[in-house]
C-alpha cells in the first residue's frame, strides 16, 4: 500500500530550503502563512514537468528535482526578482523511497543553494509529474517586463545556447558529442542554471527580459511583440559552442529550447558595464547578439537575411 | 499537432476571475506581480487534481475546474483567509476545443463567484491532471491552524458530513441512493463548495479549523496531534442525510473523505454564537459534534465508545 501524502511530506519534504525571508507558518497545515517585507512586490510563476515531455524517462531523480525548481528559478531571474518560497505538488507512480531520498536530497541542495524554502504542497499518486510554484520578491516597480524593449536596445544573452537541445539529441541517441562536450551539454539539459546572479544588473540596466525556455527565436519574439518592436540578430555572434560553431548547426542555439539562459535588452549607452560584468562573472558571460528596431525580426546569417517572423516557437520533445 | 501553450493561454485563459486585489502584471510574461497590502499576510496552499484518482476519467470539464478550484479555495477558507490571485498548471492529453471551452467557463464561473484571479501557468501534454495554486490574504496574525485547541473547546463542522463518498459510490455504481439524494451527493462529490463565509466566524471565535478533505476522523486527528489535546466526537450528532441517519453507515460520514467541509475548534463560551450563525446562514449550518479533550480520542456511537487513536485516514479511492 502506497504510503499516505501525510507520511511522506514529513519524511521527506519537512525541513527543504532556508530563505532571508522566513515563512510564519510552513507546512503541516492547510497553507502556509507568509509575510511580504514593506516595499517588496510578490512575483509568482508555476511550472509542470512531466516525464517523457519534458525530461527523458530515465532521467535520475536528482537531475528531475534539480531541474523542476531551476526552471522554476529562471522565471524569477528572468523578472529581476529574489527568490523567497515555493510549493511542491509532487506526483509519484509509486512509493520508491530510494527515488524520494534522492530527490528530496537533490531539491534541498538546489533550494539551499536559491535560498527558497519549501513552505506546502501536496503528494498524489499518478504518472510522474512534479508542480512546483515559485515566489520571489522585488523591490516595488523594480521588476522586468517583456514589454519595455526600445529601438537602439542592445540584444544580450547569458551563457552558451544550444547545449541544452545538443544534451537532449545526445541522451535521445539522435546525435553524437565530441567527449569535451558531453558533461556541459547533458549538464545544460538535466541541470540548468537559473541565472539569479543577473537579478541587479537587470534591475540596473535591462528594459525587458524572458528566459529562454522555448528557444531564442521564439521567446524573443514575446519581447518583441510586447515591446511593439523588431529586432536583427547576428548568428556570428551567437554564443555557441565550438561543435555548433564549426558544424554550422545554429538551429540548436536559435530554436533548440531548454536553454533556461536569459535573453536581455538594454540601452546602447550602458555598453560599458557588459564589458564589466564580464570580467567579474567568467562564470555567467553576457554576449551581444544584435539590436532592437524599429519594425521585422531578422537574423543575419553567414550570407543571406532571414525573416524570423513567422517562426515557430520550440515545443517540448514528447509534444 | 497540438497548440502550443502560447496559444491556449491567451484563447482560453486569458480573463478569468476579478479580484478585489488588482495583480500589477498579470499572465503573458515570465511572472506575475502581485502587491500584497499593507497589514496583510499572504496564504498559500497548492492541491493537483489527477483523472482516475481524484475524480472518476468520465467527469465533466466543468465539474474538474470547479473542483479543481473549490479544493483550493477550501484551505484558504480553513486558514480563515480571503481568496485573491491563483496560477493554474493544466496537463491534459489532446487539445479538444469543446473541452478547454467547458472547462475554462466553469473555472471563469467559480473564480468569479469566489472574486479570484488567474494570474498565470502553463499548459502541458500528458495525463489529465490539473495542479492550481492559490494565495488568499489575511490579516496579520489572524490566521487560524490546526494548533490552537485547547480542552473544553466545542468541536464543530459545517454542512453534511458522507454525501460526497455516498456520491462517488453511487458514480460508481457501488451504492444505490434514494432519487432526493441523487443530486445533493453527486453535487457534493463534483461541486464541493469551499465554506469562505465562515472566514469571519472563524477569526472571531475558532482556536483551530481545519478542512475535512480526507474525512472528519482523520483530519481532526490533525489538529489533535498539533494542539497536542484528545477529543470525543458523538455519532450521534454528526450532520448527515437521512440515509445515513437511518440505515447506520456513519462510516460514510467518519472517514468517506471529500467533503470539504470545515471542523473547527471554539471556546464553549461562545455557544450561542452558533445558534446566531445557524439563525443567519441557513446554507452553511454549523453542528456541534463534540468536545476537545485533555487526551484520547473516541466516538461515542450508539451503544459503546470506540478508540479512534489508531484510525486510518482516507486515502483517494484511485490509490
Amino acid at each position: 500500500m502506497p504510503q499516505a501524502e501525510f507520511t511522506i511530506i514529513p519524511k521527506y519534504f519537512a525541513d527543504i530550503g532556508v530563505s532571508e525571508w522566513t515563512s510564519k507558518l510552513s507546512q503541516g497545515d492547510d497553507a502556509a502563512i507568509l509575510e511580504i517585507p514593506d516595499g517588496k512586490q510578490a512575483v509568482m510563476s508555476v511550472d509542470t514537468l512531466i516525464a517523457g515531455v519534458h525530461f527523458p524517462l530515465e532521467t535520475s531523480p536528482a537531475d528531475i528535482a534539480h531541474k523542476a525548481l531551476a526552471v522554476n528559478l529562471s522565471d524569477l531571474a528572468a523578472m529581476g526578482a529574489t527568490p523567497a518560497w515555493f510549493l511542491l505538488s509532487l506526483t509519484i507512480p509509486d512509493t520508491n523511497e530510494h527515488w524520494l531520498e534522492t530527490f528530496s536530497q537533490s531539491l534541498s541542495e538546489i533550494a539551499d543553494q536559491y535560498q527558497i524554502e519549501l513552505v506546502g504542497g501536496d503528494t498524489c499518486h499518478g504518472s510522474l509529474s512534479i508542480t512546483i510554484q515559485v515566489t520571489g520578491l522585488v523591490d516595488k516597480g523594480k521588476y522586468i517586463t517583456r514589454s519595455g524593449a526600445q529601438p537602439g536596445d542592445l540584444i544580450l544573452v547569458s551563457g552558451q545556447l544550444g547545449n541544452a537541445a545538443l544534451g537532449l539529441a545526445y541522451l535521445q541517441g539522435r546525435s553524437k558529442l565530441d567527449d569535451n562536450l558531453i558533461e556541459l551539454c547533458t549538464n545544460s539539459i538535466n541541470r540548468p542554471t537559473p541565472r539569479l546572479c543577473l537579478t541587479d544588473f537587470l534591475q540596473d540596466y535591462a528594459t525587458a527580459a524572458i528566459d529562454i525556455s522555448d528557444g531564442l527565436v521564439g521567446d524573443l519574439k514575446h519581447i518583441l511583440d510586447k515591446s511593439r518592436v523588431g529586432a536583427l540578430i547576428r548568428q556570428n555572434d551567437l554564443p555557441v559552442n565550438e561543435w555548433i560553431r564549426s558544424s554550422g548547426a545554429y538551429e540548436y542555439a536559435l530554436g533548440g529550447g531548454d536553454d533556461y539562459e536569459l535573453c536581455l535588452t538594454m540601452p546602447s549607452e550602458y555598453k560599458d558595464q557588459i564589458t564589466r560584468w564580464n570580467q567579474n562573472n567568467p562564470d555567467c558571460q553576457l554576449q551581444e547578439i544584435g539590436q532592437i528596431t524599429e519594425s521585422g525580426y531578422y537574423l543575419q546569417a553567414e550570407k543571406n537575411s532571414i525573416d524570423l517572423t513567422h517562426s515557430k516557437g520550440y515545443q517540448h520533445f514528447g509534444e
